[in-house]
């Protein structure tokens, strides 16, 4: 096979490569290793629903995600919100309306002190260069649990903030560089956007699952995508490039790698990549993130004023959501292992999982938790294709030392991945951007 | 072929694991990627001696490597050091005797101050179970570079600091866990002991090179070492386990995969590892190290009173030795490009890197510096069978929530390399312990 271009992933990222790519009336090749489309999104029918095993929401200033979606006829809807919120605090449960849980006054003074300490600092990132912001070499020699260790005395504050870090990062604050915390903040708008529903990252949902945005972008680009193609090695030379898979080669004269930089670090490279990108993909390990999908016969919960939406500082579960079809035909509650816990829990029995969480949901929003019609849960640990959710993340000093790496083209490999954007870095809407980007990259070559 | 069992890597871990197991009366077989053994050990004939490009040195209490090196007939001889050191202090020269640099008397008192804190500290960790030592979680969540900022006041000490780690690691303050710096100085009997030449790691050479030890080994193992055989994939079943790669394939009771962390998570296995074990892969990238070996007609800076050693805050070079062969017949110097200069320096040219070096040299030991009657340098990033070097680090957060998945075996697979040894961790040493610790679960299993 010979084209312009040969994209290595079909997930958001790799897709949207191929989207610009052909509309620019060039010729490409998408190769994807496992036997679907669609990366980190993965929609499977449950009962009487399609649920997200993997990413599903889009929320505000999320652009592209919500042209790309109108323009495939995607419909979405908003994700239920209505009545109070659980606060599982120590197994001890208190219902609150409105953003800030039931806390005591002086608790929720260092909250409120606190979140716009971190909205002022993260204010402050360049997103284009976060290794060049002020004082970025201070924050990338803290981590975030140094950061609230000095900033937050409350346990039940700091335990928040450990729930709100490990839904969104899949990880824990000692693992994050505070200059990575506050660039991906600031690329999704700020903290509380990101861990809202409304006017937040989980407004709203896809009907039919997040995954048909890439189906859909698949079936546009027709036999361009071949899917169980792992590919191990990519040659360069003066005049192109080869890709090398189990039983295929594909030449082209660009290449876009579009996956997670961990993933990309384990295909072969001749000549042997700089040692500043090989490095940088050793250092971008993935969160840990396990969704649990409970469905049951009625959504109980909002009959008991409840909106669904929950959050823990005890595992196993750090947030709950309402997870009902948009046509109520099946209820559900989605519970994240994330995190700590996600390591924890990940080596038990599934078994032992789903009873302790289907107690914790119990615990949470009444009895009826525990009889779900159907309970399926996802490690995206334990895909290989992957190795992780939602992200790949930053430990001290990667910023400060190889961002650069990130996207520089290592001659004629191109860099894609919601991990090389820089507006909603970490989101689909980062995987549209890093797509299109090295697309203009490739073609411009 | 059918052993009982096959060991993947054969550098100093996965050679002594076979020597264990063939004196245990087990048949074994060592599949080595590269055309060579010695892993991290590189001896190289250049002018009138034969010099390391790898690991060197032999230090007190590495027992099983002097009463191995003993066994096999590989001498040893001390490493040079009469003189004055040199100290590089923003291009300005002085020169010390003994152990502390020529500081004002404020900033001696600052860096005895901290030696002795940090000794304390790293006094008090478990080798067996560094994250259950005494405040292992406030140690993991910070950074080397963070307690650095708050202990250290004076630039110039805290610049030393970051020489000798460079040097020791690879890396910057900022990328590695306080926990893990402690746990290595601990490791290796203390941070004095790392650091220096008498009584210290570097205090004895190895006539002829120390990869001489390795080549020792491979040939009383014979053909059971099988070297440009690169493994890819390693299956597990109830009944043993396979090794695959280009072109061959190994069957056997047992797997020992002896290489760092880094690159056993870029073997595929089947079943995939348990969660927690991949992302330990994921978290522990190498360090950056550039070795540069001038030689000389004669070691110049002996005449001069100087015993060749020297420290640096400004690069290229952190820290520079004295190489001069065992019988003075061909004079060197040996300078350590690492860490954050490693990274700068590694993607410019070596024509550029050679005069920076030679410039550095020149200033520090006189003008003969600049004609070298050769030069050679090899950086440890670019070699991708080992991606870095001296050894994995790890960062914040690695070692509370990923310790025990370093040694823990999965399945039939048991783990060795110098990163999962308890005593001199990340040393020659610390490979031959893991080697033989992986031997007795093997043949015990």
């Amino acid at each position: 096979m010979n084209v312009d271009v040969v994209i290595v992933g079909a997930g958001l990222a790799g897709l949207a490569c191929a989207r610009a790519v052909v509309k620019a009336g060039a010729s490409c090749v998408v190769v994807e290793a496992r036997d679907r489309v669609g990366g980190r999104t993965l929609s499977r029918a449950i009962g009487a629903g399609t649920f997200d095993l993997g990413a599903q929401w889009i929320g505000p200033t999320q652009d592209r995600m919500e042209a790309l979606t109108r323009e495939l006829g995607v419909a979405t809807f908003p994700t239920f919100h209505e009545g109070r919120k659980v606060l599982d605090l120590d197994g001890k449960i208190s219902t609150y309306a409105g953003t800030i849980p039931s806390l005591s006054l002086p608790r929720l003074l260092e909250l409120q002190r606190v979140l716009s300490k971190v909205e002022r600092m993260s204010a402050a990132i360049d997103l284009d260069a976060p290794e060049r912001s002020k004082r970025a070499e201070t924050y990338d020699a803290e981590t975030l649990e140094g950061f609230k260790r000095r900033s937050i005395h409350s346990r039940a504050v700091r335990e928040l903030l450990d729930a709100a870090v490990r839904v969104v990062f899949g990880a824990e604050p000692c693992d994050l560089s505070m200059l990575h915390f506050l660039f991906y903040l600031r690329s999704g708008g700020g903290l509380m956007r990101l861990i809202e529903i409304e006017k937040g990252a989980q407004e709203r949902r896809f009907v039919g699952g997040a995954q048909q945005v890439s189906i859909r972008m698949a079936a546009a680009l027709g036999d361009r995508v071949r899917t169980s193609a792992p590919v191990r090695r990519i040659d360069q030379d003066a005049s192109g490039v080869t890709v090398r898979g189990d039983g295929f080669e594909v030449r082209a004269k660009r290449c876009v790698v579009a996956v997670p930089p961990a993933l990309a670090g384990r295909i072969e490279y001749s000549p042997a990549l700089p040692a500043p990108r090989d490095q940088l993909t050793q250092r971008m390990p993935m969160g840990a993130t396990v969704k649990c999908i409970a469905l049951y016969e009625r959504p109980f919960w909002r009959a008991r004023g409840l909106s669904g939406e929950g959050v823990a500082n005890r595992g196993p579960a750090s947030v709950v959501f309402d997870n009902t079809t948009h046509d109520a035909a099946q209820a559900s509650l989605l519970a994240f292992v994330v995190g700590g816990p996600a390591k924890t829990w990940s080596t038990r029995s599934e078994a032992d999982r789903k009873s302790a969480i289907l107690a914790q949901l119990a615990r949470m929003f009444g009895d009826e938790a525990l009889s779900p019609t159907d309970y399926v849960e996802h490690d995206w640990s334990t895909e290989i294709w992957t190795r992780g959710c939602p992200v790949g993340l930053m430990p001290t000093g990667v910023l400060t030392q190889f961002a650069p790496a990130l996207r520089a083209p290592c001659g004629r490999i191109h860099w894609a991945g919601t991990e090389t954007a820089t507006k909603w870095h970490g989101f689909m809407e980062g995987a549209l951007e890093s797509g299109e980007r090295a697309a203009r990259e490739a073609l411009r070559a």
